[in-house]
């Protein structure tokens, strides 16, 4: 049987009675964190402007941070834009994807329409995540080195593959929906830097609901080799010996993509940036080292990070984002990254240009970490001689303290706290929610 | 300068005064026909069930074929979809693109909002024909036959040139327009024989206006190097070394390809069957051969047309249309090649089925034909064992009265005769038209 039809089959059998726990749980860690960086994001300009190109139509679907309610397409373009907007949203490290945004942007478009309980909506999510994510294991890292956006093109099959399920339709237009999708993926590197990236996951998750609708309405797609075929979606997007196939099924479910391999950001710059403040933070809090004492800062992260990554000189906030000697920077002097660091001009802050100058970055060695570690180092030489080195493999994990925290930073972005809390409420009881719609109607409502 | 920007600027600078008289006319030939064809396409399940996932929305931009106004970018994804749903649009044979269908689609959808005069449509279309030809030149035919639809990527820059221009963007803003666009851009050919091939054009009929849009509203994207960077749209969707961007700024305009470039379908099909079609009925004609003294048919066309249209055994409607077996079987007893051959169960006709079990194709030699000819050749063998047979370099192109006939019998599926003929009348004076909304106008008001 074919990929998407093997894909299709075990989309629809997915059962909520048959979750684990862990799955269950870290839904609603994504939900709720979707939700605050959606919020965060609701106020930038890749945002607000996607939202006046796409018109003044009205519709059932919430507008996230805004009363403003639209179609289920045009909602999932503007709070898919704005999960991303901040590169705040959470990362699946073995897909090379960012998974929850474009899902979740699209989920929450199609429930607002349609309506759906909590139980369902966590299901849908299971599979949406399981889908993006083992076609994303399929075609990276040759995918990600080659120029797309993985969170982008594998973001479609993920909201494809969610709204489906969550939409009820049966193993064949599961698999026209994953089909279609194929034909509407798209999104490249190139742009990152400028407003494209955050609307490269509006877009695929537009692109994945819509694929859904129309196979809802009675599409026609090549379910039968979509992703095989020689001018399939494997050899046109990565190339003939560039992926996988078998990686797709193999092991399915075993355990739950959603309950293992989600990784939430703890800082709003790209997560190739996140292991090395890690373990700068780590040595600065060890060793109370102050920017001032350090005469020189190195960096190493895998090669292929240090692609997107090595801006020793950032020329604007989105730059800086992306700029793993400003985040070091930063992260030494003011010992954590904010979202505040990326806004106005705080890129051009002078102590902070005059310590890019002693940063130094590389790509790892071999004898550093093994292949495709998400590990970095960093060494910390300081004006007294000493030299402070730090490695760690892989970023640390978020408290449930601290992704609180980011919550209600973010909500207070565009809602009150007492609207926040509340939000957050119905999340954390959200396999008891009767209908999605409670959880927008509160969140229209906390808007400021 | 980057190509996104030389393109910009040039779009900018293009004005209807400087226009030959050649492409002037091309431009109400592309109009007509790609006016009609969209009629005849507009009730299609392609279109119609694209028209329900994308919802009950309404708006300023007339839906051909309907009385329905939608949105301007709604418009764009269903005139687009039925514009490509009969395979009867023109194409660009250099370029390798179906280049007015999503161009015009974009086009009328945003001129329905906005307002604009003939002429002004007229140079708008032609900055689209331009951009979409010389970026296809640049990709093509690697593009082709890696899997990408040309018509479909090309068509989002086309479509955002045209927008780009017609809503009197700058240069910067333009060249912001194509380089979103590169981040839109998609569609591949294993959808080929489904929905989703018209569905592309629809889609990237909308993916260049709402790049536009986005552009105008004050967007950022990569205008320095979207085409030429590592991970920009050359070297991903093409990969290095598959390319000459050379191509995209020689002889720009010299002549412009809207005068010189476009071929007008004959036939409701594939275009890639259509060379073999003319062989076959200039055959037929001269020798009046009837299908039942035709023991064996043997059909060549270049390799890479082949590719999608050798199907033996065509198993639905839209196969049939990719079918040079079908086409030609057809042609040789029907003597032309009607929608209706496409329509219902007509590709299962007995006859037909017989006849098929006959045909026989072949990518042609390098004795046959030079390198990437777009000619055909066929051989019939008789029962009285004679042999006939016909090699054209070109398919023949459409004669004015051809033109008029294949407009009225397309908008005949949407319209009424006396309709139609206004708007026939109407584009003729294109030129001096105030503005593109009374030919919708007069559009919606033909309907049956």
């Amino acid at each position: 049987m074919s990929i998407a039809r093997e894909l299709a089959q075990r989309v629809c059998a997915l059962r909520y009675e048959d979750l684990p726990p862990a799955a269950i749980e870290q839904a609603g860690i994504c939900i709720l964190d979707t939700i605050g960086i959606t919020l965060a994001g609701s106020r930038e300009d890749t945002a607000l402007i996607a939202g006046r190109a796409l018109g003044s139509g009205s519709g059932p679907s919430l507008v996230f941070g805004h009363q403003r309610r639209v179609s289920a397409l045009d909602a999932a373009v503007l709070n898919g834009t704005a999960a991303h907007a901040l590169d705040f949203d959470d990362s699946n490290n073995r897909a090379g994807t960012h998974p929850s945004a474009p899902i979740m942007a699209a989920l929450f478009a199609i429930a607002d329409e349609i309506g759906c309980t909590g139980r369902d909506f966590i299901t849908a999510s299971a599979a949406g995540h399981e889908v993006s994510a083992r076609l994303g294991m399929a075609v990276n890292f040759h995918h990600y080195i080659k120029g797309w956006q993985p969170a982008a093109t594998m973001g479609a099959f993920g909201a494809a593959a969610a709204c489906a399920r969550v939409l009820g339709l049966n193993a064949e237009q599961t698999a026209v929906a994953i089909a279609c999708a194929a034909s509407l993926a798209s999104g490249i590197k190139a742009n990152i830097g400028t407003m494209m990236k955050p609307q490269h996951i509006g877009h695929n998750a537009r692109n994945g609901l819509y694929a859904a609708l129309l196979a809802r309405e009675g599409y026609t797609a090549n379910t039968a080799s979509i992703f095989e075929a020689k001018q399939g979606f494997f050899n046109v997007y990565n190339g003939a010996g560039n992926y996988d196939a078998a990686k797709v099924l193999q092991d399915w479910g075993s355990p739950l993509e959603l309950a293992s391999g989600i990784s939430i950001k703890k800082y709003p710059c790209c997560g190739s940036t996140h292991a090395a403040i890690d373990a700068l933070l780590a040595l600065v809090r060890q060793h109370g080292v102050k920017a001032d004492q350090v005469t020189r800062l190195d960096g190493w992260v895998h090669a292929r990070r240090l692609i997107h990554t090595d801006r020793p000189q950032p020329a604007t906030s989105v730059d800086a984002k992306f700029s793993l000697q400003y985040c070091l920077a930063r992260a030494l002097t003011d010992g954590g990254i904010i979202i505040e660091h990326f806004e106005g001009d705080a890129y051009g802050d002078p102590a902070i240009r005059r310590l890019l100058q002693r940063i130094h970055v590389a790509p790892y060695s071999e004898e550093q970490f093994g292949d495709n570690s998400d590990g970095a180092a960093v060494r910390l030489t300081l004006d007294n001689g000493r030299v402070l080195d730090m490695k760690i493999d892989d970023r640390t994990p978020i408290t449930r303290e601290s992704l609180e925290w980011k919550f209600m930073n973010c909500a207070a972005r565009a809602c009150s706290k007492a609207g926040a809390a509340k939000v957050m409420a119905l999340v954390d009881d959200l396999p008891q929610l009767g209908d999605i719609r409670h959880l927008t109607t509160e969140l229209a409502a906390a808007v400021d």
